[in-house]
């Protein structure tokens, strides 16, 4: 989750939304993506941090499911992010802050209940919540 | 929507689920972007013919807004994809069959109804239904 936190940081730095994700094997513990939101630098709606690391992590290990993986993310992801984590079969979802506007698994369409969710994550939210919070708070404020 | 069929077609002869998407700027009628399935050739559980064409179009565009364009797709698109067209502002989607099991607009989660949703592009469904459920029946009948 630091490495994740590292990775929203860059983002803010960048302009971006601070959003950071890490995907991390999870019997080896190795680090297979890292990524943070690339939405403006990238001309991408799609191009969320969850998304990006999902893709590298895949085609690293050069497979489009990610059995056995594990999804840092300082932030509760999205619907479109929280689809792509069940599509990509990854093990358990570690995440910051809750997102009460636009989160998709504590909110909102709450994804992993859906009955045509075919795989759920595990999940576990409010992780390092406070500093992933203050993160985007700090953003937000700044351009207000 | 024939152009979608037809990388629908194309996506079946190369092992990925029949599906195709097209983006066309809404006012010119210019062809943006088009897509099939690149689920297994890409190595990528998100590389839906939705997200591929809405990545392609918003790098042409170098926008990742991409109002005033209207999504072409050969069926309903699931949770994941329904929310990318939301992030991206895409101003109309048109679909072919609809997708009881994985769909996420008329069904699953509804991700244009929910109140999280920012925007709501407008939603025609059921074009050209009977052929693009057929690619996909026939599509799923050979790999029994």
């Amino acid at each position: 989750m630091q490495l994740a936190l590292a990775e929203a940081e860059a983002a803010a730095a960048a302009g971006e939304v601070p959003v950071g994700a890490v995907l991390v094997d999870g019997h080896s513990g190795e680090v297979l993506a890292a990524a943070g939101n690339r939405i403006e630098s990238d001309f991408d709606a799609t191009a969320h941090a969850e998304l990006l690391a999902i893709r590298a992590a895949s085609q690293k290990r050069a497979s489009p499911r990610l059995n056995d993986c594990d999804l840092y993310v300082t932030l509760e992801p999205c619907p479109m992010c929280a689809q792509a984590i069940s599509l990509a079969r990854i093990r358990r979802l570690y995440f910051g802050a809750t997102d009460a506007k636009g989160g998709g698994v504590e909110n909102g369409p709450r994804i992993f209940s859906q009955s045509s969710c075919h795989h759920r994550p595990e999940v576990y939210g409010g992780l390092d919540e406070s500093r992933a919070g203050e993160l985007l708070k700090r953003f937000f404020a700044a351009r207000r």
